[in-house]
């Protein structure tokens, strides 16, 4: 009796960041986006014939698809959809890391890789990032068994420019690599540029609505490669769970592509308060380095960032302190919309006052 | 070069129903259910702050499960939400079935078993329905990793009572017994009153809002277990992603749920035309077992199933048929609204007339 309790598989949870549920929060620790979805995404769901819920959604979300596929110039085959990126890139670990050697991935980065690749029992390895937090090509050049690298990387904020991408997929013809560019219509060329070239059949890029698109509560991810890669991924995720994107979030999703106005506007909006926060923070005695995502990534010369943590938390700001080796004096910081970056500057401010 | 083909996942990818679609057929292939969600669901769809889907869902989704659990009268604990119920079942493979011994289920029943045991290296061993199609629970006496039994099955129809259920969980106290309850609404009994006692904690009942809740185009799955069973397979979905019921589906979800009184009338209303169906096609000659789901599993004593599929295929009818051992002279319907089972037997009977 109770044998069956040695079968349960022995995982170690990944904890997500802290989701208050606190209604008068600056809730600057989860990277969304601060302003709403577009318009014709928020009226195709007000609109939506709800009554057909009844059915199921078609399983190759085409219309979605489509819109995707137009807006990064690429084919419909080359489109490949998720319940968000993290089950888009959960499915590419399983589809296309089936090799005795390790996968390569920096290692300040994206906290799920290693947790993948502990449950998909992938082996891996991890090459540091330099003193100023950036990734070098030329470690990718070791033999392996897939690269993984998030452009712009997290939490770091740094971004890599199309040379930097051609540099790995040159030195990587016999890895699939993954760019991962949840962050990327912030501040980086897609790579996507590269997936319908015949030259790198072995690139996918991955993306989300969850960032530039606000719609993280949707869960819309996707990915784009060669119709080959795809083809891999759909057989992988048809052997899954045939219906992973709902039929609203087709629907939102599409019209939310097809709104290139506003996706452009809601971008500038979040860049210029960007550069905003980075050079008040500067003048406030941080080092931030240059972000290209929608978050920037700070320490400060004479306070704890802990402290800097603490203090803000105290205050019902809320942002991204990691306990972690290299990093444990940094903060990620969201940006938000101005007033709620005003209201940030003004409580590092008095604590800057507090403390000196 | 090209090396990283040899690392792709190899898999036969599993094929989802036919989704035609056409506008003006009758689709009785997708045991979907012909009557809209409740009117509160749709209601809470309409009136969500859409503004608000910028932020991620709440990763616990605790207002649906507090309303699962109310209507099963088990505890928030004991409750586990996915994307469907396939996401929940491939979690619990996952979660549940790591030992050496094979899992057993029935050798007719829903194709993904076997799927997710090749997808993730399962050992099973399938145990042949009986001639009338029931499961002879004394089969599942044999040592194993673990049990699956569908309550009803599919593509039969045939449901169980308890009594059937307490031996199952009788005869294998050292292994995880799941009982996949996707059409268990609509005329069994369900095992969750077995998951509050003590006795049976390696029990996991599984759930769809597809079926009986009208809302296959929402994705919403559930399981209920004990606390230990469920912490695990929160461990294994935490593992893969966070955040699976994105925020229109955990609303329109929790609505349906608390509308008990409509879910009463439809379930009603199916049964009420299953009943009509069952009759009319023994009427005409058919073989049909008495179903406890929201289809019916037949068999002509002189016209082959696949002809008379055919035919109502030409009529823009669409049932289901098999193509496999045993059930290759079935055919499986859909419940669908009265003027469509018009319609179904209409076509029928104009078959055997052509060819008597």
């Amino acid at each position: 009796m109770n044998e069956w309790k040695n079968n349960l598989r022995k995982i170690k949870p990944y904890v997500p960041g802290e989701q208050s549920r606190e209604q008068d929060i600056v809730k600057l620790n989860a990277n969304e986006n601060p302003y709403p979805p577009s318009p014709k995404a928020i009226e195709a769901i007000k609109s939506y014939d709800a009554e057909s819920l009844k059915k199921y959604p078609p399983s190759d979300a085409a219309q979605l698809k489509a819109a995707i596929a137009k807006h990064y110039g690429v084919g419909i085959e080359n489109v490949f959809l998720g319940n968000g990126s993290d089950d888009v890139l959960a499915l590419a670990f399983q589809a296309f890391f089936n090799s005795d050697k390790p996968i390569a991935y920096p290692d300040i980065t994206y906290s799920f890789y290693p947790v993948w690749c502990e449950m998909f029992q992938i082996p891996c390895k991890t090459y540091p990032l330099d003193g100023d937090f950036r990734i070098n090509p030329e470690d990718y050049r070791e033999e392996n068994g897939g690269v993984v690298i998030p452009n712009p990387n997290a939490p770091t904020s740094i971004g890599e420019g199309v040379d930097f991408i051609e540099k790995i997929l040159e030195y990587n013809r016999d890895s699939v690599v993954i760019i991962d560019e949840a962050y990327a219509d912030f501040g980086v060329q897609s790579a996507a540029l590269f997936v319908d070239s015949d030259k790198y059949n072995n690139l996918l890029v991955t993306g989300t609505f969850s960032k530039s698109r606000s719609l993280a509560g949707m869960r819309i991810g996707f990915a784009l490669g060669s119709a080959e890669l795809i083809s891999v991924l759909e057989a992988v995720k048809n052997s899954y769970n045939s219906y992973t994107v709902d039929s609203l979030s087709i629907a939102a999703g599409t019209a939310s592509v097809e709104d290139e106005e506003y996706f452009g506007k809601v971008i500038d909006k979040i860049i210029k308060t960007r550069t905003r926060l980075t050079d008040e923070l500067r003048t406030l005695g941080f080092t931030v380095a240059d972000s290209s995502a929608n978050f920037i990534f700070c320490t400060h010369g004479i306070f704890a960032a802990k402290d800097i943590f603490e203090y803000l938390k105290s205050k019902k700001v809320f942002v991204r302190y990691f306990s972690l080796p290299r990093i444990d004096n940094y903060l990620r910081i969201t940006v938000g919309t101005d007033e709620e970056i005003d209201i940030l500057l003004n409580e590092i401010k008095s604590y800057i006052k507090e403390n000196s």
